[in-house]
């Protein structure tokens, strides 16, 4: 595993911080400025945390960036269709060559999320106060490390199931709200090379983002991502009978 | 497949009828009776539904009962302690060599289900008249088949996480409860050539088996576990090279 | 469940059938033809089969054929970029409100399959007359219904790992080469409310889809593919409290 | 996590040793001995290593010993049934509680690997001098970590399907054998709070423990399985509505 501390960039939207006034208030750097402060506390110099919106040329996720992104942490909700095809296909091959993401909330109906998925990724919602539970249900998970079973989040919007997404490699979560709903809310995939998680709590009309539980997890979600080995792209390739370690490309279903 | 209808016998511990006046009022032909009766009545002419209690002779579990049962259904809670640890290894054997077993509610920490999973099977409770509401999250499973999402369960006992059993096969239902607690309440595991469902919905001091969907996912699970083939238990065997089905008898670790 | 018998349609690129007289003469009915001949026996009366190619127009995948489709059956090779993107979106529309997808053989690279995975589902290969052993891991899995322990294909192309693939739901069957590789080669996954199920056994340049095993996996999958309920698209909306079965259409971010 | 190094135990039956000169000469301090070595050249200060042996009071595992074990490593064959139900017990309350354990090759059908697993753990074996490719499926996975695919083993026993076992949490590894069998040579389970990782490779008749990429696999699963969390045992407790962190122990089903 590489040394150097883990190259974290949180990439947020900040479409409601300049359109709300209340989400500007409740959230004066921005939800990715709270999430990367809030997750950098748990971090420490374990990360170095970077930020990246939606407005910057090519949404700041050049491949100059990518390269150098150990994890990409995702906040999108009322511009998923502003994120341009060209820079999902890029962060979709960055993922599959083996760089982490995490998902958070109304990412789930981001471009880069439904790609990777396949699925329609719905799911149920209503956004009254209700209070949310956080339930560990895999305390063995490097991810549940040190959260508190549950975690309380006194107001929050509900999201509940059926959520349309793939079975989960590893279901870590399950949130209760007050209504009755329940939610898959922590969920890891694999995908390529790539490590994901997937964490619902987090709102624009509430404070979760400065829950210093919900943070926690984002963090340990960070570490739990962070790719083992050097990006490289799973390619289809020909070998030879008793020659397992020097693949030749593939040159079309008629060449062979 | 067996052409013949599922053979299946439901299993009751049925001492809380006895001993208990508001048991016996709600469940006058005990629980393991509703159970035969409502799972019954959504089977119709494919299944023949038979019940034994634990104090028949052998606990009405004799190797001639479980040759000729295709899926137990098994409902214990007070008395877990007094089955015989010989019928356990009985039916235990029965499943891996191809048993169906349906586990209800309290049966989570029956002898017959501990020793399949090999864990605690603890979780946490409390029997305050919660609402349960039962979430399918997993709605092309055979098992959820016609059932609304959510169930409404007005009043039940709650069952919460952690609950100790291995990553389930298949997770089907998720429930909520009013106090916002959640619990894995639908579960799939495979087990030898056994096929296992785990259903936590059902008390003694509520009238949950008298509930149609419950009844309705009880039903579908007995179907759904009902075994392909004919009974056989896995066996350790010595295989020769280019001799993929004649297999040998293990004789020993010194004896090759 | 449906009573009329299963409709399946078995979809074939059918390019080397037309372009190598070696493939014409091994498959005078083209792939297509073969496997609808094949799995058709072990079927029966239980399933009408049709058959439509690439060719046709809209590849015979218009809206009024996938309707009244049951499971998709499909074998892809040389040809994946002629399919037309809106036809696959169509097919995956479809897969997600619930049609079964059986995708054989090298159809592992097909859109609609890359496009369902997410992943590259790259791997490796070799077509030199290994002899493929098909293995059942789960054998009380519906498909493994019937089937030997193990398939044994005289002379078979070798697909090896590392599959990139999401983790299966379900891991029926692996194969082991005469070179020594492994390979994934039974496959479930849910995708929406779709069951599909990927099987690699298969070839142009081999009588595999002659071989009756081969056939009977193909039969059992698209039984077990086959939809329990009517197609509807999973759709995000918003749920009031307490109401659990009236949900409402979402309008965008800012409208709630 | 804990700052001290891994404290590893590594459990060797120590049979074959002494009662066969061939497996004396091939492992000249024992399995044990070559795991302890192996490992720890990969481990190196991140991990202290001990051994201990059947023949030992308490087969060396008393409280005290399994106390300060973090990860016991288990290698079994000719005397599954000398190992006392005690001790057995033993080990299991301690894995259920967090301690993690690596189970080698024939441990397969040690008593404390079936009372986890719950199932025969019966095989399919062959000890004619197979090669033995091992293939990760599972690239991103820790375990997997800087081990070459395949790992090439020139001469091993052949271990192969239907291996009975649960369904793992998750599948590393999958080997093929010269014969053409495959088997399932490296999964994880979770069980209790405590992480399980079987792996097969390795036997008295082969050198296969003096093979680097072997013991840099048990290394990893060693790193892997160390615990996060204090030791505790998952116990059954009463909630009281709105209060999710002060359980109260149950007395009993007529005690509420």
């Amino acid at each position: 595993m590489a040394n150097h501390p883990i190259r974290a960039v949180i990439w947020g939207e900040n479409r409601h911080e300049q359109v709300e006034p209340s989400v500007a208030e409740r959230y004066p750097d921005g939800m990715h400025g709270a999430i990367a402060k809030g997750a950098g506390e748990w971090l420490g110099d374990k990360a170095v945390i970077t930020t990246h919106t939606l407005d910057e040329p090519e949404h700041g996720l050049t491949s100059d960036v990518l390269d150098e992104t150990d994890v990409l942490v995702w906040w999108g909700h009322a511009a998923h269709g502003d994120v341009s095809d060209e820079v999902v296909d890029r962060v979709h091959r960055h993922v599959l060559a083996g760089m982490g993401l995490v998902v958070l909330h109304s990412g789930h109906w981001s471009k880069i999320f439904t790609k990777l998925m396949g699925t329609t990724c719905t799911l149920r919602w209503r956004s009254e106060h209700d209070r949310e539970l956080v339930w560990t249900v895999n305390p063995q998970h490097p991810i549940a490390r040190g959260i508190p079973n549950p975690i309380v989040i006194p107001e929050q919007e509900m999201y509940g199931e059926y959520f349309d997404v793939p079975t989960p490699d590893e279901l870590v979560f399950i949130s209760g709200f007050t209504g009755g709903e329940v939610f898959r809310s922590g969920m890891t995939y694999r995908r390529g090379f790539g490590r994901i998680f997937y964490f619902s709590p987090g709102d624009q009309d509430f404070p979760v983002y400065h829950h210093p539980d919900v943070n926690h997890v984002i963090a340990n979600g960070i570490e739990w991502a962070r790719p083992d080995r050097e990006r490289e792209t799973p390619t289809l390739l020909r070998y030879d009978k008793d020659d397992f370690f020097n693949g030749q490309g593939y040159r079309g279903a008629f060449e062979r």
